[in-house]
């Protein structure tokens, strides 16, 4: 597919700017984007936040820009908009209409179902809202030809790519069931202020939340090719959090029409994401100190039965590959940037 | 049924000592023992830690004695075996025939089939092996009439209880399949000088190891009636360690043949554990938090849904409903004294 | 000197309240008080959590009471008063006038210097109110004497302890500087909902505050003798928060007239403590974990040189001896128990 | 001072190998000089781990090299040493001769008083075995001209960053005592399996070690122009391990001979420190947050009193400007790249 975005020139740099740049996401975004070589970073805009310098918030990033305060401008190339649900919802129409590329990395536009949607995340929103899902490992070349991409949930990331090859490859067996349990490091609830997740209530602690109501489970089913209402295999997921900062590790139990060994299902795995560079199918035990502070996605095939079970655990850090790495990631393949440009 | 220890006259206590003193089950029974209004603590022994105050230890604990090397003494009316599986193989005849009664904190004693013991403990086991497995909310009259116990894994107990119900109450539902994934605190791999349980490498991380093939699955399995050679459901169990000491998480997905809404599963429940002054089952989310340095089990039903599915998440204290705390709850039971006894 | 608090007679306990019982001081006065053999908890009164049950905040301790809202209530016999700084100067005069027994956990009554405790404490107080200093191995009969008492801060706590032989006992040496540096586990800071106290904000950091204008400051000097603005000996303070829930680790670096030999030191503290049942000096070094969910406070010598500088290491738990713990023990002084009753 | 290391060609890389590549210094160093514009890392040697792939140890670093048995190779053009106590004096002589440059991780050449070597370090070594103590910020000029250096010990980085310019600038005033509480990560005592830093002993906990005897105290003297055995200040150490894994925060209490305001004493920090571009005078209050994972090294003048009482706090990431950071910092400077090459 071409590639629809105007090509860089030689030397010239991609302008972007951040609107969010105060959380967690925002933060990383704006370390990666500082040292991609072919990005120009020019704003970052935050809300209540603004008028701070960002390097007070985050000393252990080296950047003297001042957060501003975000009111319509729209002079770089490309948005990354890393706002709390539902801010996108509202800045995305005027950022199209001067042309301007955008990834939003809320969960404003990842469904093309509006009644899902408003159904999970307790908010109306527009049929047309819906943009390109931004996982390259499964949509590379309608990212390379979007003009605006929703970046996808840090739940959704880990679980879909531990189980998208026995989904999406051609093979005659069918999965007809996935539980997932997924352990999210805290940062997951962003920079947040709530007793629940103050130091002295999660050390030494663990709390599943949401369990059945994640807002992630509707993207992880339109990914699969299905639907929350009508599923085509059945599907549990229970998030927790446990007490670390950066990271989610997610243990999928599946079924399978037919038995398969474990080593077949490595091979497949293997082969699905032999040009995947972030995804790492790995023999040995995957944990999350493998994955923190990088854009890997490590899978590793723990285990299968006689009766069909697969166990399958999956780890990335979730503020990169589950979200401003990712970011970064659908950026690179939209402006032609080599994929892994700025994240090794 | 009759019990056929020894009564306890008015003002004696029952002398018991505990060998294997110096991990960590062996401090929370002396913590629990010195405490215990009907238990006079006699001996501490140990192996490699004897000649050591326990104290140098465990300061935590206020206790004077020094760790004693065990060499085949029998004193005392009870006996705690808290060793490495295999040790308490060598030691229960001698203590049998002295006719002290033993409670066996390891997995020596808990299986019926040596086959299942010796696929996975990979040690061999004569077939009289076996002792009444001390799980008071399930065996709770056989505890009483019995002389010598095996108590129950941290990981069984945790996951038995958060199934046990569904499996052992009057009903005509029936459970097709169990999935568990459950996180331990770090202080289940013992008092461990092993790198990858250094902080440097746990902090900040989770790890999956021995899925499928974790030994507190055939103690599960005999508990539930089945085995796993020849099981009558589907079952899956996926341990993790994360990022704290103490505590087991673990979140159960099952699914019925017929759907059940989570309150009347939550109902079965309650009236199962009615008369159980150790498990609550909660219509709050149970953390992890809730039940460090208690002998509690909290379970919450999570979710069911119109396909069966049914989650199901219990936490215990690894090292007190897991291990010492269930130890002295059995040790209450065998001797008559109130289940609760020097447990809250 | 004699008892003036009404003896209690043989079985009747003494009844108590707590006001202010939803923080983490409270909880854990709850869970002391609950166990105590002479004391009858009565009522617990909260402010925001007023109608919420205890057991819904802390489902770790087993408690069946409400939190109830206090306007004025005065029937039980005793008071805690575990509330933010200047709530209790509002409520003693009621309860003094209604002839009840008080022990407060705030810095209100602490200081006899009103300019110090406006300087510190950045609020006005009347110059009457300071209470009896709830310190028991520094005040022992006062405390025994005494209606109210105001409880030592923590940090205080652990300072005074390691700091108390070389200024309150008889000898000619004199010490000319101390220099504290005292970690504080996260739960000092009270059950909050900081930013800079969120789990992902502390996790694997430090971070020093109030360097040399603590609140806990004038309460040191005052008990050593002394005073902020005119002192007899050279202090410095540097309060940190370090990355774990409970403890407070004090590094006392000391210069004194003439050089001492560590063992003189220890004797010296051997000495001093030797009728304190919650005082340990220690020749192994200290550390938190002696300590924590103990009223214990360690004390260690660690190190004396020819230049007369002495480094001692000192620990407790801030919840317990630096707070609930500490209070139960003044109570037990107060009401003529045994000074560990409900301690160990 | 000349540039005496064989100056760079255009497009030719600097060929340089880690011994003893393993250790979490080792990872450190392999991670930065992977991407390092002007060096190319050949061979990673270990001892023990020798033989296996370094990415199995180290996941989280996109590494393909094997780690080889060392075993006398000289072709690289620089090694660096990351080696236990010992083992770099029984290396460097070879390596010296066959002309390559050297950068020495240990405390093995840090001293030039054998007598103080020996007594810190309980090993003997030639009298002749000291290097350039490689600490870029003051002695910038002689690390350019150096064919070897011996990096510095992490707790005297952070010390002697927070200490040099009272020590070294002109100035009239004298410091006459400095007291340091510094407390490490746990990542500091190595890649280790000693029980009392697992995971389950150091969570929650904090701990003071070698008091008065830690062997960075030499090299503090040394470098601040004195000695252990006749000082020309009262110097105290009280070193501290505390429940994370990177970093050093280091609490500072000086006196001097007159008093001086704290924005004085700023202002000398950020005199003396104007060219230095990893060090950080900062009004803001430092964390360890602020540091890991960066090579800087934050300062903040706490406060300061009209005794001519100062306290300075000062962090650090103890495996970067403690240890492979500084090294890499150092490899800059002795072959004319920028300072900050491959390290911001």
């Amino acid at each position: 597919m071409m590639n629809t975005n105007a090509p860089m020139a030689g030397s010239e740099k991609l302008t972007v700017s951040i609107i969010g740049a105060s959380g967690y996401s925002g933060a990383e975004l704006t370390r990666l984007l500082l040292r991609h070589p072919h990005a120009e970073l020019e704003h970052l805009y935050a809300f209540s936040q603004a008028g701070n310098r960002f390097s007070e918030l985050y000393p252990a990033i080296t950047c003297d820009k001042t957060l501003e305060h975000y009111s319509g401008q729209c002079e770089s190339d490309l948005y990354f908009l890393a706002l709390p649900h539902g801010e996108a919802l509202k800045l995305l129409p005027a950022l199209e209409k001067a042309g301007k590329a955008v990834i939003d990395l809320s969960g404003d536009f990842r469904l093309r179902s509006t009644l899902e949607h408003e159904a999970f995340y307790k908010q109306t929103k527009p049929e047309t809202a819906c943009l390109t899902y931004g996982m390259p490992e499964l949509f590379h070349e309608r990212i390379i030809g979007a003009r605006s991409i929703s970046n996808p949930g840090c739940y959704a990331t880990s679980i879909l790519l531990g189980l998208a090859p026995l989904f999406l490859s051609e093979t005659e067996n069918r999965v007809t069931q996935v539980n997932c349990t997924a352990v999210s490091g805290i940062s997951g609830a962003g920079r947040s202020s709530k007793t629940e997740l103050s130091f002295s209530e999660m050390s030494e602690n663990m709390r599943a939340y949401k369990v059945g109501i994640h807002q992630h489970t509707p993207e992880i089913m339109q990914t699969l090719g299905t639907s929350v209402t009508d599923p085509s295999f059945d599907f549990t997921f229970t998030p927790m959090i446990g007490p670390f900062t950066r990271g989610i590790y997610a243990g999928l139990t599946l079924r399978l029409e037919k038995p398969e060994q474990a080593e077949t299902i490595e091979s497949l795995y293997r082969d699905f994401y032999r040009t995947a560079p972030f995804v790492r199918v790995r023999e040995q035990m995957t944990e999350v100190r493998h994955v923190v502070n990088t854009n890997f996605c490590d899978i590793h095939i723990a285990s299968s039965s006689k009766t069909g079970s697969v166990v399958i655990v999956s780890a990335i850090d979730n503020l990169l590959k589950g979200a401003a790495g990712q970011a970064v990631q659908n950026m690179n393949l939209m402006f032609g940037f080599d994929e892994t440009e700025g994240l090794l």
